[in-house]
C-alpha cells in the first residue's frame, strides 16, 4: 500500500521524522500555474510547529525547496517535487521507543508491520510532521481552485468538549502535562453541482481518504452526519427552489452532497481529533526485548493539542480530493 | 470515475434499479475456494427487500446467476462475475422525477452529472438496490476471511435516536408516512496486527472508502470517534500489557487501528444512516422544464428505514476493505 | 491481476471460453453517445468465428446483451455491461488438456499460476473468444473517437512470411493440419497532437498494455520500429515543414509518437501474431498426473490462421488506448 | 498521467534535465532489505555519461543521495526516495529550440501538450537523463530479485545494423556528426513458472510498459517476435518434456510467456532503439514564432549512440516490471 493519492492527480509522500528530507511529488498538475510562493509559505506556516505557545517547541522552518516540476515559480507539467530538510533533530529523545512503543501511537503496529525495521525515530514516515508535504501539495491546490472561485475554509468546533473556550482546554491540558482533541468543521464553497461519482469514487468517499491520511483523525460526517440519523426524513429533506433562476436546497442537512456527487451547496464536513497520545505523564507499556509490562515515560517536545495546526491539514486533504474530483470530471466527447 | 474498489482485489459493480441486470465482477480472487451458495444466499437474504413488515414491498428474489469465474461452485482464477435480473420493475412510478428531483435523493445531482441522460427510473446506479452485487462480493470474501477466522458483525446501536427500542421508531415513521435512520456498529475479529498502511491506505481510509460506496451513510467514526474527542489524552490512550504472552491493550478507543494499521485489537466503527428520503408526504421541490417551484408527491414503494436492511451491506463493505487491506501485504521476499 | 484496462475509463472483462457468458463492464463512458448497434454488430462479426472458410467451424452469434448502462441505446453514465452467452460449448473436446498441456497454450502456466484450479476447458478465461468482449467495448470506442474525426484501421501486411497473396498461406496450413501467423499494420488518422505523456503513460506503453491483451501478439513497433534501429539518425530524424499553417512531419519514421506524445501525424504501429498454436498434428508433451512425457493430439475445432480475426481485435485494443489516453487530458483549469 | 510505475510496487519518477535535482519515490518496499550500496553505484556507472568515448561528455556524478525510506542502508517500509542533483547544467545550449523544435526529439509534442509552458531545457521530463532515477530503483529490484535467484541480464545483438562490430558503427556515427542505433535483447532467469496474468497484466503488457518508458525505443518482441510470425505453428510450438522431474520446452519461441504467464523457462525479449536525433548535421525544421520554416543547428553534448548506455535501464525497467508481477502474487488465503 502507497502514501499515493488520486485517480487523476496523484500525490506522493515520502519521509520519515529524522530521514534527511520528507517530501511530496505531485503528478498531473497543469502546465503553466504560477505558485505564490508567500502565499503557499503562509499556509504553510498555519500548520508549522513552534510558533504558538500551544504547540511543540520543535521549531522546523517548513520552507519548502522546490526541485522539480516547476520553470521559474510555474508549473510546466512535469511531476513537481518539492522536499523539506529535517534539521532539527534529536533522534536520541526516541531511543526508548524502539523497544517500548508509545500507547497511542503507531509505534507497536509499525512494529509488527514492518516486522522490527520501522524507522521508530519520532514516529518515522507516521509522525504528524508528514502533514507539512500534505500541506505543499494542498496548498497549490487551493491557489488553482480560488482561480475557479471555489473557497476552502476549516474552523474549530470544539476542544476538549468545549464549544465556547476550546483554548483554554489546549491551557489546563499544557499544565496538567496532557493533551486534548477537538473536532474541526470544514467548508468548501463554489463547488459547482454535478462533481463526483456514485458508490466508491463520491465526493464522500473521496474527502474521507483524503482527511484520514492525517494522523489522529477518527471520525468524519459529511452535512448533519450522525446528527441526520436521529431525524426523520420529513425533517431532513433539503427540499429544492429556485433562487435567481437557480436551483438550491432550503436546508443543507446532506452536506453539499447527494449520491455522492455535488449538489452546488456548500460541501460540510467534521473530523474528530483525538488527543495526542503523546503526554508526559506515565503509561502503562511493554518491552518487546523483555516479553513483559513495564511503564513509559516519554520525554520530548509534543504538542498538547493538535486541533489548531491541523487545520490547513484538513483544507489541504479537502482540497486535493476536491481537485482529484475535478479531474476525474475529463469527458472525451 | 469508476464504480469499481480495491488497489488489489478489483470489485466492479454495474447495473441500474431498471436496467436489464444489475451485477458484479470480481478480479484476483484466489483460486480454489468452494463458495457455499446456501450461506451466501442467506447473507443476501438479509439484505433482500419484502422480507419483513419494516422494508420495502418490491420483492426480489436477489438470486445471483453466476455467469463467469466458477468451475462448478469454484473459483478457478478468472474474473467472477454474477449477475441478477431486475424482474419487479414498474417504471411507471418513478415518470414524474424525469422533470421534478425527489429532495435528498441523487436524481438532481444526476441529472447535472449526467447532462439529463441519467437513468433517473429507481434511483438509476443510485438505487440502494445496487448494494445487492455488494452484499454479493461481500458475502464471497466474509466466507475466505472466516476460514482465517476472521469474523464481521454488525448491530444496530439506534433508529431515529432510540437506542431501546429501535424498531418502535420504524413503526412509528411507517404510520406517518415518514422515515427514520439510524446508527450502526461494525466490530471485525480476528484481523492479525500489522494489516494496513500509514497516510492513505489505512485501515479507515479503506473502510470509509467502501462503507460511503452505501446509499444513505453521512458519517463513520472509529473506536471512539467524535467522543474521543471530548477525551484527555489519559483517559483515551489504550495502554498495552501481556496477555499470555499476546500484546493487548487495555482499552480500545482507537478501534484496532493505530496509524492506520491494526493492532490485533478488534477493529470497530460505527456508521451514521440517514433517513430514506423517499416519504409519502408532499415535499417540495422545482421542475426542469418549466424553471418554477412545484410540489413533489412520490407513491412507489419504499423502505420507511433501511438501517435493518444496511447491516449485511455494512458487513460486506468492511469485509471488502479488509480483504483489500489484506491482499496488500503482498511481499516479493 | 486484472482483467482490467485503463487509467480514466476502465475497461473490465470477464468469463471463460465455456463458462456461462463472457461479457465487459465499461465505466466512465460519457452519457448520452446515441450506440450505433448495427454498426457495432458490423464490427463484431469481423471478428466472430464460422464466417470464412478461414476460421474454425465454432459458430458463435456473438450477439451482446446489454444488461446495464444504456436507456435506450444511448449511454447513461453508469457502468455499461453486455454480456454474450456461451452456447456452442463442446466441453469434452477438451477433457485430455486437463491432464496434458497444449505447447504454446497456456494450459501449463495457468495451471502452476491456479494451482489447478484452473478452467481448462476451452483455454478458459485465455481463450481467444475473449477478445469477443474487447470488440465490444472497443467497437464502442471506434463510434465515439469517429465523432471526433479519429479513425483506426488495419491491415495484414503479411501472412505466413508472405506479403503477396497472405490467404494462399492460409490454405497451405489448413492442408496440411498445420497454422500460420502474420503481421498486421495497424494506423490512426486524425489524433491531434499534444495526446499522451512521458516516461510510463505514453502512447507507445498505453497501446502496447492494450495490445499485449489479445492472444497470441509476440511484438509491437511504432513507426519503423525494428527497421529504425538499423538506421543512421540524419536518415531516421522526421523533420519539421509548415503545410497550409500546420506543422508537420516530412517523414514518420516515429508512427506519430515522440516522448510518448502524440505529434499529428498518423499513428502507425505493427504487431506480430504468432500461429496458432493448435493444429491437427501431434505433439510432445508431458502428463502432470503421470509425471511422464507423453503425446498429445487436439481434436476439436480450430483456425488455421487468426490474423484476419486478429483485425478487429487490434482496432479495438487501440481504440481503448486512444480513448484512455484522451480522458487522460483533463485538466481542471 | 503520471509518471508512475506500477499497479503493487509504485515507482514514482521526477525532474527534468534542468531542474534543481531529478529522482525517485519507490512505495511497498519490502522492509528491512540492506541495499548493497557500492553494487548500486556500478549499475549507475553502467548509464552515467562521460565514462567511455563513445557517450556524451556531459559528466555528471549520479551518485544518489537517499533522502527516505532508509535507516542505515536498510528499508524501513516508508517510501524510499533518492534524488540526483543536476550540477553540470548549461542552459544557455538549449535556447534556439525554446523557439525550433528538434526533429525526432518531444519539443513539439510537449510544446503543444503542455501549451508552451514545457521546461525545454535538455529536454526537461522527457530527457534520456530521467533514466538515472529509473536505474536508481531498477538496481534496488536487481538486488532483491538476485535473493531469489533471479537474474536480468542484456546485451547488444547490432548497433547501426551491424551485429560483428557494433561500435565500429559508433564510431563511423562520431566522425560523420551523425549517431545510430541498434538492437538490444534482454533475458530473466529464474522466474519460476506461473507469474503474471492473462488479458491485460501479463507479462509481455508490463515488461512494454515499462520498457517504452525508456526514451528511444520503438520496438519490443518477445521471444522469436516477429520471426515467429513468419513461422507455422508446427515449428514453432515449444513442447513440453521432463528433465530431472521438472517440466520444461524443448524450445522458447514464446520467451517464457505464455497467455501472459511465465512458463519457467527463461523471459527473452529484444528492443529496437531508435539513432539519437540529436546531430551536428543541420536539420530542417519550423519557428514557432516567425510560423516559417528554418534549419536548425544543434550544438551541445549529445551521444553518436545511446545503445550501449541503455542496457542498464532496460535491466532496470524489466526488474522493475518483473518486481511488480512478482507482489502481484498476493492471495490472502
Amino acid at each position: 500500500m502507497a502514501s499515493i493519492y488520486g485517480d487523476f492527480i496523484k500525490v506522493s509522500i515520502f519521509g520519515q521524522s529524522h530521514s534527511e528530507a520528507i517530501g511530496v511529488s505531485i503528478h498531473n498538475l497543469p502546465a503553466g500555474f504560477e505558485i505564490d510562493m508567500e502565499k503557499l509559505q503562509s499556509f504553510l506556516n498555519r500548520r508549522a510547529p513552534g510558533r504558538s505557545k500551544y504547540t511543540t517547541s520543535r521549531r522546523e522552518e517548513d520552507i519548502p525547496e522546490f526541485i522539480s516540476g516547476l520553470v521559474g515559480n510555474r508549473t510546466c507539467g512535469a511531476p513537481l517535487t518539492a522536499i523539506i530538510r529535517n534539521t532539527n533533530i534529536i533522534s536520541k529523545d526516541y531511543d526508548v521507543i524502539k523497544d517500548v512503543p508509545r500507547p497511542g501511537h503507531a509505534d507497536y503496529s509499525a512494529h509488527i508491520k514492518y516486522g522490527g525495521y520501522e524507522d521508530y525515530r519520532g514516529g518515522g514516515h507516521f509522525s504528524g510532521r508528514l502533514t507539512a508535504p500534505l500541506c505543499i501539495a494542498g496548498g497549490i491546490f487551493i491557489q488553482i481552485l480560488e482561480e475557479q472561485k471555489i473557497e476552502i475554509n476549516s474552523k474549530i468546533l470544539e476542544i476538549g468538549g468545549n464549544a465556547k473556550e476550546p483554548y483554554l482546554e489546549i491551557e489546563r491540558a499544557m499544565n496538567d502535562g496532557d493533551s486534548v482533541g477537538g473536532i474541526v468543521q470544514c467548508g468548501i464553497k463554489g463547488l459547482r453541482a454535478g462533481i463526483g461519482s456514485p458508490i466508491f469514487d463520491g465526493v464522500e468517499n473521496k474527502i474521507s481518504q483524503a482527511v484520514f491520511g492525517i494522523p489522529g483523525i477518527k471520525g468524519i460526517e459529511f452535512g448533519e452526519g450522525f446528527a441526520i440519523a436521529k431525524l426523520k426524513g420529513s425533517e431532513s429533506k433539503d427540499e429544492y427552489y429556485y433562487e435567481d433562476g437557480e436551483i438550491k436546497t432550503k436546508t443543507n442537512n446532506n452536506g453539499g452532497i447527494l449520491g455522492g456527487i455535488s449538489n452546488g451547496m456548500d460541501i460540510v464536513f467534521k473530523v474528530a481529533v483525538k488527543p495526542t497520545p503523546s503526554i508526559s505523564k506515565e503509561q502503562d507499556s511493554i518491552s518487546y526485548s523483555k516479553g513483559e509490562n513495564t511503564v513509559l515515560s516519554v520525554k520530548g517536545r509534543h504538542d498538547p493539542c493538535i486541533v489548531p495546526r491541523i487545520l490547513p491539514c484538513v483544507e489541504a486533504a479537502a482540497a486535493m480530493a476536491i481537485f482529484d474530483l475535478l479531474m476525474g470530471e475529463c469527458n472525451v466527447r
